[in-house]
């Protein structure tokens, strides 16, 4: 594909999502719009749109020039409180640019959360050094990690130094999250000790940094208890990098205290993560995985959009749901079509 | 493929995994052990176990017999508890057969959970009409369901009335799981409602009941607060069986108070929508959806068990690593091998 098939400004055949000629140079010069627009085309559940899509990250040069930040924790954890705090400190202490990416499943029927996510980082929407976008995690498998990864990837070639992603909660999500960021921070709430059992390893084995959120007030005798548990709990699994003590650090994003210190933690562990060659590996790794989704992807796109299994889908579907056929062999009469 | 292929024993060619050649009627019989190796085979990565898996779960006639449940919330709300409650109390009270399958996000490295989980439903371990097990949630999109869906339809196979579905928190899985279950009851805690916007609407549109769990001693007025306020929101939100109003219910499992009520809701709720068509509706939704599921497992074994694929993809780690290639132009790449 040539960029000039592009120009002088792109339009697909219904006209829509149309890409201005010189949105690569827009895109590399910060510009928002550019990025929103490359974002939504990736987001498409159009083959052609999806194809323009792949072009556009194939041309990106500055893949992995961000530090990737995974924010994880519990729904009521105060994640997006905590990237409002964070990201406006780095912007106004440390002259960065800060991207942040909100995992988002999206609703089967109306989509969106149940107090829209805009104003859920009110400082940080009022900066322009800040980009603020969910990215939907489609119920197709896959959708999740395909999106997201090209949306960092996007955000890297519009010069943001810093990439949020804000992960949904604790499950499934947060693996696919982990494959693609170089620290991921924790988030707990003071007293939240007892419950521990429902923090799976799979997930703690990820984190780099815990910080325990809404350590203010009355609740600051418990988030010390619950740091001295952590701080055993951590002692005792192994954690992503060989070698490197895990920090439970006390904060609160609500009173924008202990934000500085995270950031100072967070600054020297990358740069010994880096120093080490530790990032240097993961980054092969997040290209790898990189390459898991893209297959993925290509594999669902050449099997959902071939002519002959649409139609048998189609068919089957009725045969299925009037009980003429049962669900395994449906599948298997489907797939003869893709064989063909 | 003939089962009398697996007379007297089948073995794989490694010779594990054998099967009773009476296993059928073992399963039927409700031989928990019949039960367990047949998930084993489901949960295998090899080609042949899984083709024998497809096979023993083809031959499933009992398919949607059960009460199917699921339960969701935040980690920590108390789950497992809640259910070791309500299956005790089922089973005692009840006379009813109950299997619980607890999706269990693998961990990347050591697997299970920080404190195991067969402790955490002390009181239905020790029943005899109970059947409890993990099921993994692989780290491959896709895993979960398709091994899910299986486990569901085997348990129903082995008379289980009621089979619970226990999620690990709120995220992806939990829609996957919507889609394979009757009724699903979210549990929240008492104090939770400032955390409502943490909540996803396309989580909430799925619940058909809410139950405030630790709903005892001096939680109980922060109990009643949530459930005003849950009562306000879930009035303007659509839930997912048309004219029927969501309750919200408060109990406590670990004083096993409210668990009746909670069941009485249940089959009452149960009762209705089965005699309003919508239970049998969702039922062929469900297979469709194990037909998708299906369909994507076909996809995937046919792709990675391809040898042109596989030399292909280990030659594309190689160079994507050495940064000799991009992952996106490796996968197209590799899938040039498949279409071959």
């Amino acid at each position: 594909m040539d960029i000039s098939s592009f120009n002088p400004d792109f339009q697909n055949k219904e006209g829509k999502n149309s890409l201005p000629s010189d949105w690569l140079t827009e895109l590399r010069k910060g510009s928002k719009q550019a990025l929103a627009k490359a974002l939504t085309l990736t987001e498409s559940t159009k083959e052609e749109d999806r194809q323009l899509a792949r072009y556009i990250v194939q041309q990106c040069v500055n893949e992995g020039k961000s530090i990737r930040i995974g924010i994880t924790g519990v729904p009521g954890v105060g994640k997006s409180t905590f990237i409002d705090q964070l990201g406006t400190y780095l912007i106004k202490e440390k002259n960065k640019k800060v991207a942040v990416l909100a995992v988002d499943p999206s609703s089967g029927r109306s989509g969106g959360s149940v107090l829209g996510d805009k104003t859920r980082m009110e400082k940080l929407v009022m900066e322009d050094a800040a980009y603020i976008r969910p990215i939907p995690s489609r119920k197709e498998l896959g959708g999740v990690t395909s999106g997201l990864s090209d949306a960092i990837v996007l955000s890297e070639e519009a010069g943001f130094d810093i990439v949020f992603i804000e992960t949904v909660g604790v499950g499934q999500s947060e693996t696919a999250v982990s494959q693609l960021v170089d620290i991921i921070i924790f988030l707990l709430l003071p007293n939240s000790g007892d419950d521990l059992q429902g923090i799976k390893r799979g997930i703690m084995e990820e984190v780099h940094i815990v910080a325990i959120n809404k350590s203010e007030g009355e609740n600051l005798l418990a988030a010390k208890k619950t740091k001295m548990l952590l701080d055993t709990v951590l002692q005792i699994m192994p954690g992503p990098v060989e070698g490197e003590k895990r920090e439970v650090l006390l904060c609160s994003a609500q009173e924008a205290t202990g934000i500085e210190e995270l950031w100072k933690e967070v600054s020297e562990l990358h740069q010994r993560i880096d120093k080490s060659g530790w990032l240097t590996e993961n980054r092969k790794q997040q290209k790898v995985n990189r390459l898991r989704i893209y297959l993925d992807s290509l594999l669902r796109d050449s099997f959902y959009h071939n002519s002959n299994v649409s139609d048998a889908i189609v068919k089957y579907i009725a045969e299925v749901e009037s009980g003429k056929i049962d669900a395994y062999n449906a599948a298997m009469e489907i797939f003869k079509e893709f064989k063909k």
